[in-house]
């Protein structure tokens, strides 16, 4: 069989991590695909920035010319962003080439138009590495569990932000001191906002729901909160509790709806997704048929996100891809009509944490007021004040049964104005 | 599309849970497969046996007339064993028919010639249920690493033996003991010797290692030790010296060799498999471009294997099974050309633990004559005596470096014939 033609657009980390593989395995590589990768051209915007890599004559700048030659069959999607990139993809897919992409900020809020484009031109894309990096989470939901209706989806699906807690659980740094080993070691960008406040997360999540339960979400319909306001204290209250607290994306079915949120969440410590340290992403999946599984591994990283990108282009060379494309459960009207649930009407456990005075009477109000959302407590720490700095106030710690999303946040609202309450309660879910 | 005709062999507890799938999820199944998945028929030896399940008209004890029935594509093989299931195999794919099976035995004793006979009959074998059940561990070797060249597999495949390790560990209850409460709930069987000899881990060994290395390999070829000799006072030491016991079936890279075996391992308890409790299965799969991942979910169960039955049985409906089989690296020819290693050249870090007269003198002999075949000491236990009804003898428990397990066998060999060491020394190897 003929040799499978590349190009590549964009030559930041992945990109060369792709190139590297294609280039010295490609020995390894045509065995496993039954044809040679043949890597035929690199689109750069700005080839004269690239100096010693990539190599030369595999440069072009003009995206016209690779879309007009036949020998091309692939372009792999490597240059991030939502703007270009789509207008990249779309065309490669209109000039009847399949497209691989790493880029879950694209599918997240371009997803139906990418999708159907690639219906329309009878082409596929191939994302396994938009999501989790070096984890197989898009084979294992679209293809090892089609037997199943998923049930739920919880992952640790941002290794910056696993990084920073565990450094900040396990050594009690701060948030700020944490996340600043993270930078010196590589794990966190100079600007660290989108992975830090949840964004980066919510991106892979809509991915995650899209093929889980053929939902076309908006990025915007996830509620989303990071772990940069989050504080050490927290982390200490909730290991006393016997639990852990991990930045989750999670989705779960409730009632033929769609829950959703990206948040810190307490998890049990002997629970697996518990158990994931550092820069690590992990992915816990329920089907109704085949019950929990687990899938982890480098979530990012040069080499293992190019492993994703090649699995991809293998599958492209075998046809593989071409027979798992179409049958993606990636459009509503092949789901059961899912809808996303108001996240006010969503029940759980909570965390609540409030700075109190330390006076008589605050805990009768405080609980007053949560009975009164019909919100039962399941355990409470008050410890003595050992510092009378801090203005006479000490922290409480309240773990609540389940209760309503809606009518907990009434309950700390109205708690939040207590004469004794010193600041906002700082609350999470706790997964269960 | 035409429906996808099938016929199971056997229906024991993962036929049942097939069965059930097929007909009460038709409509999800078809969706998911482009076309309808039909059961057609059922073939018992003595269908007089099941009174009430399956249905009586899809029953048959006529093997040739499923051979003879042009409308079933797919046999699924879920009769177990190694005589018969052989024979049914090779004659389905003699007939034209693609093969589903959840049989590590047969595959581990008769790959190569089942295999062979697939290849030359342009059909495919599918056997994502025949290791770890619900884990999708065939597709991510197989499929999603395909980047990579695998370095090492190391796997909790057999969840008897890890139910009764994790019970024994975390409520010191005696083997014994584990082994009636595994019984009581299902999770061992009447007589459990094939799960807790380690014949069961090794036969799913093998199809792994087939898999990730391209050996095709004879079960007798790896040395196995199940944990029905394993001593609670040695978990209790491991966990003192920070590490968990669990029952690993392990190959692994080294000089273009590969080294494997199974046996009862320890693993420094802050590992991922060593957190992995109760009858749950997972795999630490290493590849050279990728780096760690691990797959975990329950290893067995009618639904669990059921799941990745009917996953194999939609991959073939799509023909994605037909892409994917041709290029799976079975064959030695296809893959590096690896051998197995010889065990006793094996290096790995040891623990030993003997039980010694309290008296002076005994612990100098034996670090000499570990010492004599260069085997450097790391760590050391030896409590008090409390009990001295033991006959004045005390346990002591050493963790050697690294050391080749063959100089480990001699020093421990002439260690058991010290005078001072009551008798032969229990050894397990260290995961580092």
């Amino acid at each position: 069989m003929d040799s499978l033609g590349i190009a590549l657009l964009g030559c930041g980390t992945v990109g060369r991590g792709v190139t590297q593989l294609l280039l010295n395995q490609a020995d390894r590589l045509a065995a496993r695909a039954g044809r040679s990768l043949v890597l035929r051209k690199i689109l750069l915007r700005n080839p004269a920035k690239y100096t010693s890599y990539p190599p030369r004559e595999l440069v072009t700048s003009d995206y016209a010319s690779i879309l007009a030659d036949p020998s091309i069959e692939v372009v792999a999607e490597l240059i991030g962003g939502t703007t270009d990139a789509k207008e990249y993809v779309l065309a490669a897919l209109a000039a009847g080439k399949h497209v691989v992409t790493a880029n879950k900020a694209l599918l997240a809020e371009h997803g139906t138009a990418i999708f159907r484009a690639a219906e329309k031109a009878g082409r596929v894309v191939a994302f396994e590495a938009s999501v989790a990096g070096g984890v197989p989470i898009i084979a294992a939901i679209g293809q090892s569990l089609a037997a199943n209706q998923i049930l739920s989806i919880q992952g640790i699906l941002n290794g910056t932000s696993n990084f920073i807690l565990t450094a900040m659980a396990d050594r009690n740094q701060t948030y700020v001191d944490a996340l600043a080993e993270a930078q010196a070691l590589g794990y966190a960008e100079a600007d660290p906002t989108l992975d830090v406040d949840g964004s980066d997360a919510a991106h892979k999540l809509a991915v995650l729901v899209r093929l889980g339960f053929g939902i076309e979400l908006s990025v915007s319909q996830i509620n989303r909160r990071g772990i940069d306001q989050i504080h050490s204290m927290d982390l200490r209250f909730a290991q006393e509790l016997g639990y852990t607290i991990k930045l989750l994306a999670e989705a779960w079915l409730t009632e033929r709806q769609v829950a959703l949120h990206v948040s810190p969440v307490l998890l049990r410590q002997t629970s697996m997704l518990a158990q994931v340290r550092g820069a690590f992403n992990a992915i816990q999946v329920v089907g109704d048929v085949v019950g929990e599984t687990l899938y982890q591994g480098p979530g990012a990283g040069m080499m293992a996100t190019a492993s994703a990108v090649v699995a991809d282009l293998i599958d492209v060379a075998i046809g593989r891809a071409q027979r798992t494309f179409p049958h993606l459960r990636i459009w509503s009207a092949t789901s059961g009509d899912f809808r996303v649930r108001d996240p006010l009407t969503v029940r759980s456990r909570f965390y609540l944490r409030l700075m109190v005075a330390d006076r008589p009477g605050v805990l009768a109000d405080i609980t007053r007021l949560l009975a009164e959302q019909q919100i039962s407590i399941s355990s409470v720490i008050q410890h003595e004040a050992i510092d009378e700095s801090g203005e006479g106030t000490v922290p409480l710690v309240i773990m609540t049964h389940s209760a309503q999303a809606g009518a907990f946040a009434s309950a700390v609202e109205r708690i939040n104005r207590l004469a004794g309450v010193s600041s906002p309660g700082v609350s999470y879910t706790v997964a269960d």
